[in-house]
C-alpha cells in the first residue's frame, strides 16, 4: 500500500464518532493509508462491537465508547489485555466527543449524532462533518456554535465537499446559485405506478456509491437531496432561491457553484467517499487517496435532468421545508428516519415513506405556528413528537 | 443595460493592447457595462482606424496608437478636436504599453505582440494576458519578467483562465494533472481524405466561439490546443505529463484540474470570451456580465472525446514541442503564423498548414541543437529565420 511521509509535522489528533459505520470504515481507510499523519484518540460505535474492537487494537485508540449501555461487558471483554479505556452509554459517546483533537470525524448516523457533535465542536480544531441531521434539525444552533468557538466546519457530504472546495477562494457575494447533483438513484425512470411496488431489496441497491441502508432509502426517494439542500443552505449562508439540484446519473460532477460573471466552479470525482473524507482529514492539505483519476474521454459523456417533484414527492416536502428550515427541519427529519426504518423493517411500501412524512408534517405544523426551536431540548422535543406521530400514523396502517 | 456601481473605489486605469481586435471590443463592451469600474487610459490598434478612433472618443482614452507607422494622418484627423494625443508605428505602441495603469489587457495577435506586452509587465499592476506567443514563444523570459516586477498574470484564454480559477487556492504539489478542452472545431468528424478538401470559409466557422480569423483557423487545426498545453507549462509551472487535453464538443467545461486526491476541479461556462475578460479585469473581485449561466439539465448531456493525433497532426508537433518549449516554441509559432496567413490567403490547402510547419520545425530543430533562446533578441531572431523558411516553402508549392 503506498503511504505517504508525513514531513516531520505533529500526527493530527483525531476521534471519529461513528467509527463501524461506512463513513468511518473509510476514514480508518485514510488513516491507515497514512498512518504518520494521523493519532486515533477515541471511537464510538453503537451495536458493532467486534468491529469496534477490532478497529481500536488496530489504530491503538486511547478511548472507545459504545452508545448501546448493553454492551458495555462485551466491549469490556473485547478490550482485555490492551491498554485501552472504555465506556457505554450515551454519557460515554459524550466523553468520546468531548476529548481535546485536532480533527473529529462526526458520522453518527440520525439525530442521535446530534448532541455527541455538539460536544465535539467545544473539544476539536476542525469538525469533519458527515451527520446530516445536526443541520438539518438543529442548523441554527449548530452553525451558532460553530461561529462562537471558531470551528473549522469541513463538510464530508461529497456535494457540500465538493461545494467547501470551489467555495475556497471566493466571496460569498458573488454566488449567484449552488446545484446540488443527484444521481436520481436507482427509480429514476419509474413511473409513479411502478413505485409502488418497489422492493427493498431494489431500493438498497444504489447504481454509483455504497452507503449505509439509511441514507441508501433516502436516495431512492431523494428525500437524501432534499436534507442536502437544507444542510447547504445553513453551510454556505444562502437564500433559498439560491440553492438548486439537478440529476446526473452518473454521480461525477457532485457540486456546482455559479458565480455572477456566468462562470461556473464544479468538483468531480469517481463516487468514492474517500474523496471527501481525505479533504477533511487533509485540510487545509490534501492527502494522497488510491481514488482512480476521472477520466472523461473514457466516459464519454456526462447526463443531465431537471428533476421530477411530482414522482419523487419527498423533494417538494423537503423544498417546503427549505423555507423554514428551523421549525420544520426537525420535523422532517424525525419523521423521515421513523418512516425509512419502517420500510427497512418490511412495515410499509416505498411510497408509503413520503405519505408518513407528509401527515406528520401537515398535523404538527400548523401547532409549532411561530415557534422558531433554537434550544437542544426544544428541538429534541419536537424529534420526539414527530416520531411519536409517524409511530402513531404506522400504527393507523397496520 | 444593467450596470453595477463602484461602491466608492477608484477607477482602475486600463490600457488596451489590441483594442479593436475580438478580445479588445470584448473588453471595451465589459468597461462600458461597469463605466464607475474603469478609466481607459491608452488603447492601440493596427489597420482599423476608424474604428480605433470611435474607441478612444467613446471612452475618453488619453492616448491612442496605431502599430503601423502608414496610418497617423489618418488617426490624427480622425481624432481631431478631441483632447487625446496619439501615435504611429512601434514605438508609439511601446509608448502605450509603457503607461502606468492597473491592467494592461495584452490582446495584439501574433508575435507582434511579444514586445509591447513585456513593456506592459513593468508598467501595470495586473497584466490580462490574451496574447499567446508571449508564453509559446518567449515564456521563460516572460514568467521571469512577471516574477521580477510582481505582476500579477491572469490569463485571458478561458481554458487558462478556468485553470487560474481552479487553482486559486491549491497547492501547486496538489496538482496530479492540468487537462484543457478542445471542441475539437468545425472539422472534428472528418476523415483525413476530406480534411484536404475543406475550404477557408468553413474552417472559418467555428461551432462554438466567436474569435479571430488566426485563432479561428488554429482551432480547426487543432494547433491552438497545442498552443495552449505550451501556455498552461509556463503559466502554471507543470511538467509535460501534467498536462493533457480532451475533446469536449460543446466547449461548457474549459478545465479540469486534477489533484492528488482524486478530486477534479473544472470551470465551466458558455463558450463566451466575456467570462474570462472580466475574471481579468475584476480581479480580485467578480464582475456582473451579460453571459448566461450555464443550465445542464437544459443542455442534457456534456460529452468528451479523445484526441486524434493522426488526423489533427498538429497537436502532435505542438505535443513534441511541449519537451522543448524554449527552442521550439517559437518555431512552431512563427511557421503556423505563416501558414495560416497562407490558407487564409488561399494560397495553401488546410492540410499544407500543418506540412509547412513541419517542414521548418524539421529544417530549424537540428541546427539549434542546445541553444535555448532567453534574450529577446535571439527569440526574435529566430522567430524571423522560421518565418522566412515558412516563405520559402510556400513558394516551392506555388
Amino acid at each position: 500500500m503506498p503511504q505517504e511521509q508525513n514531513k516531520g509535522l505533529q500526527p493530527k489528533k483525531i476521534t471519529i464518532l461513528g467509527a463501524t459505520g461506512t463513513i468511518g470504515q473509510n476514514t480508518l481507510d485514510l488513516i491507515e493509508r497514512n498512518p504518520s499523519h494521523f493519532q486515533v484518540v477515541a471511537l464510538t460505535g453503537n451495536q458493532n462491537i467486534p468491529q469496534l474492537v477490532y478497529q481500536a487494537k488496530k489504530f491503538k485508540a486511547q478511548f472507545v465508547a459504545t452508545a448501546d449501555a448493553d454492551k458495555y461487558q462485551d466491549l469490556k471483554e473485547g478490550l482485555a489485555g490492551c491498554d485501552i479505556q472504555c465506556g457505554a452509554g450515551k454519557e460515554a459517546v459524550l466523553e468520546a466527543a468531548s476529548m481535546q483533537t485536532d480533527i473529529c470525524m462526526a458520522a453518527i448516523v440520525g439525530v442521535a449524532g446530534l448532541e455527541p457533535t455538539l460536544h465535539a465542536i467545544k473539544a476539536c480544531k476542525t469538525l469533519a462533518l458527515a451527520n446530516k441531521e445536526c443541520l438539518v434539525s438543529a442548523g441554527k444552533l449548530f452553525m451558532q456554535s460553530v461561529k462562537e468557538l471558531n470551528t473549522v466546519l469541513i463538510p464530508v457530504d461529497s456535494e457540500h465537499c465538493g461545494a467547501y472546495q470551489c467555495l475556497a477562494a471566493e466571496q460569498p457575494e458573488n454566488i449567484q446559485k449552488l446545484t446540488l447533483t443527484a444521481s436520481g438513484g436507482p427509480f429514476r425512470n419509474l413511473s409513479e405506478q411502478e413505485l409502488q411496488y418497489v422492493t427493498k431489496a431494489q431500493a438498497l441497491k444504489h447504481p454509483n456509491w455504497e452507503m449505509g441502508a439509511k441514507i441508501t432509502i433516502d436516495s431512492a426517494t431523494l428525500m437524501n437531496k432534499g436534507l442536502e439542500l437544507i444542510e447547504a443552505k445553513y453551510l454556505f449562508a444562502l437564500e433559498v432561491d439560491q440553492l438548486d439540484m439537478v440529476i446526473h446519473p452518473q454521480s461525477i460532477i457532485h457540486c456546482l457553484v455559479s458565480l455572477k460573471d456566468g462562470s461556473v466552479l464544479a468538483q468531480m470525482s469517481e463516487p468514492d467517499m474517500r474523496v471527501p473524507i481525505s479533504y477533511s482529514l487533509g485540510w487545509p492539505q490534501r492527502l494522497q487517496t488510491p481514488v482512480a483519476p476521472v477520466d472523461l474521454a473514457d466516459m464519454g459523456q456526462l447526463t443531465f435532468e431537471k428533476p421530477d417533484m411530482e414522482r419523487f414527492s419527498c423533494l417538494a416536502l423537503a423544498n417546503h421545508t427549505l423555507y423554514n428550515t428551523q421549525r420544520l427541519g426537525p420535523i422532517l427529519n424525525a419523521a423521515n428516519e421513523i418512516a425509512v426504518e419502517a420500510f427497512l423493517t418490511d412495515k410499509i411500501s416505498f411510497t408509503a415513506i413520503v405519505e408518513i412524512i407528509e401527515q406528520v408534517m401537515e398535523k404538527m405544523e400548523s401547532h409549532l405556528a411561530n415557534f422558531n426551536p433554537m434550544e437542544l431540548n426544544d428541538i429534541l422535543q419536537i424529534d420526539e413528537r414527530a416520531r411519536y406521530l409517524a409511530l402513531e400514523m404506522l400504527k393507523l396502517r397496520v
